[in-house]
């Protein structure tokens, strides 16, 4: 199957970037001249940019110029193949469709291959969205969507501006907030995932951040036997992903 | 646990390789330099060397200075990041320590990254050995050693001519060859992986060979639910080997 149509990079000008903005396509980013940060039509593209939880930078006119030399307006607008959904919407589709809730998050992952490559699991073994904090590191774009195989042109990606809100919001939903760490004695098939379930993922260097790892209902461990004692961040996530695959095709007796 | 320091291409002095040699590290080949060759430290050094058979050259210092001008004491050491091993020894080892033997093989694998994400794997969830066929695509260098994370300073490599020969010694000596592989109906749950075990893991591209696929015991399919209906290599291995420990670690009931 073919992978969808890439949309081209950037868009610039104040209309364009509101009819974007009213058409729900994805803005990875906003890049304002700072200069005119406080103009009225900056302000209200601001402002409405802001209720989408899209990543504003203020910049020198140079930088800007930098992207295009046309009438940009002092306003360029990243675009984003990805389909960025709030993930309120998201569970109540879920749960109204009569579906069990999953749902992965990806607490502060900084390898643009490794998000794409997470995503293409996510898509396969059934994960609803993926959420991802407002100010990831790693740059979702083109080299994602590739290293996606296409799957983010399908796969749901939310951008939370606080994880730990994203957290309550999802327990308060019914959601089982899993941790993939190794900061617990408790083997990943030792947790049952037939429910409504969201599993955290951290970062290749440091894993979940402490906040969210105290806010979790459950922490879950891969286990291992080697002397290297870490995997890669992908792979991690699609052994754990597959655990919940594995018990919802059939639940297991006791472990 | 940290991963190991990975082996820079060379080490040098003394006693850093009177350590690898002391801890089998892989060395390639030994540079000596000639005015020293006489020299108490340096003759016990390659005494040690020769026992291990490993290739040892007398040089001038102009040229051990080319590869560094730091205090090598007349010494250099050549690192390979792989240890490659004789399968038959492999399994024999295996089955005399009362272990159940895991082998892993690669059937054409060409991405280097993949290699290494596997290899990382591999060593994390106990697999005794890697096969890969002897005019392999992936380069395995340090390229592969860094993103094996280090676990190919660790993991047993075997390089093998004809794997299909490696696919009838291995059902010779008791394993269970296991193909991974979505031309079949069989989910990997299907499978048991309790005793002695062989997976095949294919090219990104297109598989495993059908020459292999016509020798395996087994087909063992990773479900898939989305669009895209393929995973990236490292991950579906990386899937596939967990299922192994998981049933490892306690039968599974039924499925």
């Amino acid at each position: 199957m073919q992978p969808p149509i890439l949309p081209k990079d950037f868009i610039y000008g104040i209309h364009a970037i509101e009819e974007c903005l009213l058409a729900d396509q994805q803005i990875d980013k906003l890049w304002i001249q700072q200069e005119l940060s406080q103009s009225e039509a900056v302000r209200a593209l601001v402002q409405q940019a802001r209720q989408r939880h899209i990543p504003i930078h203020k910049l020198p006119l140079a930088k800007l110029n930098q992207i295009t030399r046309k009438n940009h307006q002092g306003v360029i607008a990243f675009l984003s193949p990805i389909r960025f959904v709030n993930l309120h919407q998201v569970i109540q589709a879920t749960y109204e469709r009569g579906d069990v809730p999953f749902v992965l998050i990806l607490d502060r992952l900084t390898d643009v291959r490794n998000f794409g490559a997470i995503a293409r699991t996510a898509e396969t073994s059934g994960v609803h969205a993926i959420v991802i904090p407002n100010r990831t590191t790693a740059r979702i774009g083109n080299d994602a969507m590739k290293t996606s195989s296409g799957a983010l042109g399908y796969m749901p990606v939310c951008r939370e501006g606080n994880l730990a809100h994203t957290v309550a919001f999802l327990q308060n939903s019914g959601l089982k907030v899993v941790a993939c760490t190794e900061k617990t004695d408790t083997l990943m098939y030792q947790h049952q995932y037939q429910g409504p379930t969201a599993l955290v993922i951290g970062s290749e260097e440091d894993g979940i951040s402490e906040e969210i790892l105290a806010l979790v209902d459950a922490k879950a461990k891969i286990p291992m036997f080697g002397q290297i004692g870490s995997l890669n961040a992908a792979v991690s996530a699609g052994i754990l992903m597959y655990e919940v695959v594995r018990q919802r095709l059939q639940p297991p007796a006791n472990f």
